[in-house]
């Protein structure tokens, strides 16, 4: 039993006490105590090793107060585990060598079995589960079809993936197949994350915001859909599902259309916009940005204060930030926004 | 007089025999004919030196047959024009040092004088203009002030420019002051382009994408309005303004009441859903993939006739990419968008 089920609830649309909060990519990165720990084992080994696992995974729990544990991971194991050679590189990132080139690469992918080669994920989430002691939800993650075909076709993070677009542009049936081929690893991944114990999912979709509408509606939005509709059928409605995209302002009627129960915003895009062109039934997620808590405590109460206005105690609603806490962010800023939000959205009877 | 004016009828909003068409970036970067002039000067030689610029900048009215030449310089002249040490760095790109930091910085940048300091961009303008012998109309352009700010602060193209924006958050007075002077500067200069003799100015905001909407309304869109303001007071209607901008969905609205003549969209704003919310006395220019051209000819035309599905014959329309050429663009891809949007939009009498 969850002692702090307050994302859960508003998840499902419910009132609750207070705005539920948590930071995208509070785990790692910007915590003395993370890069304690970073400084003795490589990324990889961290990820891999269940124990630091759930410790690096915990942390922000224990030393921001946040509503939400968020597994400790990173979204290039699904590629991996299908066979693509990862590493990390200090200076430019996870790599994922040369990419997929051909037919041939694509069809070499092996989704069968994935569960079984990231068993060491399931074990960092039953390992967490148990050392959070019920006191905040856990969510499991992946990213979706197209942000990973993205990188696995690229090798890498390059600006605009114009490699992956090229395929996208030039071999859409090729490139649909790899597509059904994730879509397949990520639903089976992620079934086998909530057996193990996980209390949400958020899907990643970053690189969306690479794509024009007529290609986010082709090679992007349908295989979100189906992961959330094969989840649904497999799982009911046991665990909630939140998709993170960014951009796709244009798409955002097509995006409300999907079975989906939260959607996470970027900072672009405003609330006091979107919200009315968002259904009920919707909850949201976002969109502090990320750079606000480089400012100062000022900046950060003002800020904050405009998000919580726009959305003016709409039900359904749960703080986060617009992308991923930036590693030079000062510790005590992240500590004042969690302690502000909390504060500042708690109902009194 | 022009032979060619069909990019400033479609400016003004008037119906054209056909669609005229030019590509951003289409001086420099992927013409062989380009790079075999580089092979010879670094980046800023070129820049500097009017002989050059000239040459450059018609080289893809000769070999692709576009209705526009832009002139060919860098958005970044104008901070080393105020002060700024300027770089060229072949790995990383440009560089203007560690940035602005302080108040003091600021403050010591120097906008008296600044058209003489670039005199040589308005001697390239002149040279431009004799050689094209009225070919087809000569665009100049600046960034927007706050596109300036994010690279003088940061120092270069730092991913989300962070210090850039913990700037605008933690001292907004500081940011305005330095708008301020960036309004004053790009108006000079742009001021002096179009005595100099180009035929349409082109505002580059490629950084409006990192903006929340609440930041681009208050640090970006008042200054460009500003700009647009003392030039159209300054000018007269003598040369059409195009303000180039990226992301910004959610200020679609507030866009459209700036008094530019158009607006130049990239490919993430989808045309079908924005059009209808583009008042029709604004000309509207894009927004193709810069990746479609790394396909094939299918792919091209395709993706160049969805775009004209969507523009449906409304006046005021200029077809360009959404963004800047790729440098790895295969030149026979651009040579045949250009031909085909020409045939394409041909009206027969």
């Amino acid at each position: 039993m969850l002692k702090n089920d307050l994302l859960l609830q508003a998840l499902k649309g419910q009132p609750t006490e207070r705005t539920p909060v948590w930071m995208m990519r509070q785990a790692g990165r910007f915590l003395p105590e993370y890069r304690a720990i970073r400084s003795r084992y490589d990324f990889l080994t961290m990820v891999k090793t269940p124990e630091i696992a759930a410790e690096v995974t915990i942390q922000p729990v224990d030393i921001l107060g946040v509503d939400a544990a968020i597994l400790f991971s990173d979204i290039l194991v699904v590629p991996e585990a299908m066979g693509m050679p990862l590493s990390m590189n200090e200076e430019t990132g996870p790599s994922l060598g040369k990419g997929l080139s051909s037919a041939g690469d694509i069809e070499a992918l092996e989704v069968s079995g994935i569960e079984r080669r990231l068993g060491y994920v399931l074990e960092a989430v039953h390992l967490t589960k148990q050392r959070l002691e019920g006191r905040v939800p856990l969510i499991g993650f992946s990213a979706t079809p197209w942000t990973l075909m993205a990188y696995m076709v690229e090798g890498n993070a390059k600006k605009g993936f114009p490699k992956a677009k090229s395929l996208l542009y030039g071999d859409p049936g090729l490139s649909r197949r790899l597509l059904e081929k994730l879509t397949d690893a990520v639903c089976t991944y992620l079934e086998a994350k909530v057996q193990a114990g996980v209390d949400a999912i958020q899907l990643f979709d970053t690189w969306s915001e690479t794509l024009s509408k007529d290609a986010f509606l082709a090679f992007d939005l349908p295989y979100v859909y189906e992961v959330i509709r094969r989840l649904k059928e497999r799982l009911g409605g046991r665990v909630p599902i939140v998709w993170f995209f960014k951009g796709c302002a244009s798409s955002l009627e097509e995006i409300t259309n999907v079975p989906v129960d939260g959607v996470s915003l970027d900072w672009t895009l405003d609330l006091g916009w979107a919200i009315p062109n968002i259904p009920k039934r919707l909850a949201i997620q976002g969109n502090l940005d990320p750079c606000v808590l480089l400012a100062n405590k000022g900046a950060i109460q003002k800020e904050a204060e405009r998000i919580l206005a726009k959305v003016n105690n709409r039900p359904g609603y749960v703080f986060n930030l617009g992308h991923g806490v930036l590693p030079q962010t000062p510790v005590d800023n992240a500590r004042f926004l969690i302690s502000f939000v909390k504060e500042a959205t708690q109902r009194h009877p």
